[in-house]
């Protein structure tokens, strides 16, 4: 399992291990699991985390689940295997991935009526592998090209985690600096740590340096100085929604760094699945922004660091504005502005 | 001492109330000193910090330490002044105004040589109050001339803490904040938590709170989004030190600030008492940038958040060019731009 590093979720035909990301940086340590009860709390002790690998796991889990089911007729191995989906939907009712694996599984079962069980239970192994491989090739065109945007010897900056261990390998953001590492090309990274919750500290430190590859942590206050100094050369991440103009939600502090990166005629790129983009959504103004608890500020790390009462402003996301992204990176392709008329190009056949 | 939770260093007469800044914000704790032993263990142990008030501390720490000199002659009495100033001097090596305020003390000393020793003892005290008061002006001053720039109801973004704890009263950068609410005027402010030692989050958001001045803490990548939304209609900071250029050396975060304030228009303030202007250093870039411990970003919070072994990058300091700053505010007036030929004249007579 050589490049096991880069793949939280992995399935052996026997055992899923999946990476516990609840104890990084600190500790790396992979569970191995025989049974459904485990990938149950794995998702729900937030274990396994982004999107992507939520679903994977989610799809192996229901493979392991129904190992014992019954053989005689599909009627009682279909009630089987509905009941071990209806458990494992439980686990995290708010992760649409999820949900959208689990009916991936449902319609292939039901596809696949008429052939014997002990086939089914084989062709639903091959189906969760499937959903992994996808997004595996998602990730990889992605970072394919980004990689035509990139030089070697370049170094990047990045803010969040937008990276491996979310989804089936390799990332979004960071799927170009896989790529080139696995390639021998040379790009360095330097990541925002991303207060408050830190993903950049906490995630992308973790996942680069265990590929092997240069990264220095910074506080995202430092970005500017890194810009100012010439210490990087592009800037990539990742995002959670796209509107039709090409405006693009993404983690707190994202906007701050376009900025930045802007005032530096710095490229600013973003990367962006397809599932990401929102031809519905019409501007970044119509994308609503969550608030979230004051305590991630006030005491963020077990340890109260501001005076207790103070008010705060706490707000998940942020919207950097079309005009400040040099290219919307999907896995169809590369698109350089006038995304309005672009990006419903991205969903004809 | 109605307005006590603006000086963190006062003096009765008897006792020396010191603010405990290493309980902050958790515990507002002043300290009641009646011995130069526990004013030097309260500079060593940083209990009190920034440089003005390090020496009002010192100096007042010095005429407590000379109550029970002999007062039979001069020279007797120097030679235990001398001794007790010699003492204190050992509790912080590096710290400027500590030395300053010893020396100021020590010229009174030998200028009232003919005077009773009893005599010189209340002049001591006096020159003391009189060093304190004089920071007090300089930071009233700076106060004013920052108030002109601001109007009733305005919001302010403020990085770090340049603030009243740290110097005999007002601060310099939030100077202009105290006096307006002294006016009754509603001036709000935004406080970035200025990663990674959170000084705004554990210094200048408590300090306004004890002022009653409405705050509202963010982490530093939610000031472009701040401004984004047109919460706040203008910035201002403290400094270190001030090149002959007007580029100016503030902590960590403040030259990315300065961009984002320009992209929206929002004026940007320098707030810098004559004593931080150098004219001997040319431009910022012969300002040198010290670099301080990984801990600070990777265990900043009690608890290890970054991957052991990273790579950091931890510059205290950056510097933000004249260009950027739109007002140079010192306690003799307020300068916009042009700060090559301006800012000699300030030490005119």
């Amino acid at each position: 399992m050589e490049d096991i590093f880069l793949q939280s979720v992995k399935f052996d035909g026997e055992k899923l291990y999946v990476l516990d990301q609840t104890k990084l940086p600190q500790v790396t340590e992979f569970l191995e699991i025989t049974d459904i009860e485990d990938v149950w709390d794995a998702i729900k002790q937030l274990k396994v985390r982004g999107a992507p690998a939520i679903g994977i796991a989610a799809a192996y889990g229901l493979a392991l689940g129904i190992k014992d089911a019954p053989e005689s007729d599909f009627e009682a191995f279909y009630e089987y295997f509905k009941e071990k989906a209806d458990y494992l939907a439980t686990s995290r009712p708010t992760a649409v991935n999820l949900f959208w694996a689990l009916k991936r599984m449902d319609a292939r079962a039901k596809a696949e009526n008429g052939k014997p069980v002990s086939s089914i239970k084989k062709l639903l192994i091959e189906e969760a592998h499937t959903i992994r491989q996808e997004d595996e090739n998602v990730c990889s065109s992605i970072g394919e090209n980004a990689l035509s945007l990139f030089q070697d010897g370049m170094t990047v900056l990045t803010h969040c985690n937008a990276g491996g261990i979310a989804t089936a390998k390799y990332g979004t953001a960071l799927a170009p600096i896989y790529l080139a590492k696995e390639r021998g090309m040379d790009i360095k990274v330097f990541a925002d740590e991303t207060r408050p919750l830190l993903q950049g500290a906490r995630l992308t430190a973790w996942e680069l340096m265990q590929a092997g590859i240069d990264v220095t942590l910074i506080t995202d206050s430092m970005a500017a100085m890194v810009m100012q100094q010439g210490k990087v050369q592009a800037v990539i991440v990742g995002c959670d929604r796209v509107a039709a103009n090409g405006d693009v939600a993404n983690k707190i502090g994202t906007y701050g760094v376009a900025l930045l990166a802007k005032a530096h005629n710095i490229p600013f790129y973003v990367a962006a699945p397809l599932s990401t983009i929102d031809l519905e959504t019409r501007t970044g103004e119509d994308i609503p922004i969550e608030e979230r608890a004051a305590e991630e500020i006030t005491a963020g790390f077990g340890k109260s660091t501001a005076p207790e009462g103070v008010k705060v402003f706490n707000p998940a996301f942020d919207v950097t504005p079309h005009h400040l992204i040099t290219a919307i990176i999907t896995e169809k392709g590369v698109m350089r502005g006038n995304y309005s008329e672009e990006l419903p190009h991205l969903f004809e056949n």
